[in-house]
């Protein structure tokens, strides 16, 4: 059986996208199935009394200069700083949970974190979001009521009381099992968990 | 010219702990000079408003967890915390400059962070250090009444102001020139700068 590697991430949060661009292709060397699962990240930090890097001046000026050395090392566009931030994700985070209903869960993820961090646009804008979904082929009008409707907010809110229940403080995290791993930074070491755990069950 | 790579740590600091296992190697295999810089953690967090990830709840259940991680990667002795967290660390830091005096800075950093996460001993105890001091062939009653001279105080004091003023938030922290890199996770990083400060210099 495959193992699989849970994928926790919210559409405001860089590092997330600085793991989305990876994640899948780390799962796919090492024969688990990645779970993408989008959860609201401000809910996390409430939750746990945790707060954003970029609430402490010091390291906001540093998380600029970190992201653009990932960036770097990650051979991805340049970073266009969005106008607001941390801005509010929870219409994107929904929308993540319709996409996934049509099989498009990674084409908008990859979409949206583009227009986020390498557009510097305001995914908390419902305008910037339509666009997203014209570019994917998805129904903008149908999406956005979908994302609303009860079913979806209930699966978003599902997502992130489990995340927080099993550990999570922030994001993105990752599970191998319940073996947690905290942060883009820590792919490596996802990696030789599910090492392991494919030695243990291959 | 050698490049040159300074590392601020702090003895109550894991972090620094990993990091100070490493940065001797790697700069080395770079052909840089490391220069070891003590610092007062607690006072950059006073200054920075900035605070250790354990005085978060769900950080502090994943500190352990991810300290361990690393202690696996870099093969070190299995992690025995310490009996309080984050201990007091101003006497252990400035013996570390009055190490640095006798040339054993080094050697005595190795010994202090051995003794506070290897053997769990609580190094906010000038007991203990005494220990370090003995085992390192240092004069331990002299070392300790210069540690409590004025000038290693200002000492201490001018390593901390010089971290904060250049951008520090946390421990430990890089300088490769002024690029700045935070966290023991960022030794990759740390490494690639090196190498390109040494092709540009070499």
């Amino acid at each position: 059986m495959p193992s699989t590697l849970e994928f926790f991430f919210d559409y405001s949060s860089p590092y997330s996208y600085l793991a989305s661009t990876q994640v899948q292709a780390l799962g796919e060397r090492n024969g688990a199935i990645v779970k993408w699962r989008p959860f609201l990240l401000g809910a996390v930090f409430k939750a746990t009394g945790n707060v954003p890097p970029s609430s402490n001046l010091a390291k906001a000026q540093y998380l600029l200069k970190d992201l653009s050395d990932w960036i770097r090392h990650y051979r991805l566009p340049e970073l266009v700083w969005p106008p607001s931030f941390p801005m509010n994700s929870v219409l994107a985070d929904r929308l993540g949970l319709v996409a996934e209903e049509q099989g498009k869960l990674i084409e908008y993820t990859r979409e949206t974190f583009h227009a986020a961090f390498a557009k510097g646009q305001d995914i908390s804008e419902k305008e910037v979001l339509y666009g997203v979904l014209v570019t994917l082929g998805m129904e903008p009008e149908a999406a956005l009521a979908r994302a609303t409707s009860q079913e979806i907010k209930d699966r978003l809110r599902a997502n992130t009381d489990e995340a927080v229940a099993r550990g999570a403080f922030g994001a993105p995290t990752f599970f191998v099992g319940e073996d947690m791993y905290v942060g883009n930074d820590r792919l490596p070491f996802v990696e030789r968990a599910l090492t392991v755990a494919g030695r243990a069950t291959g």
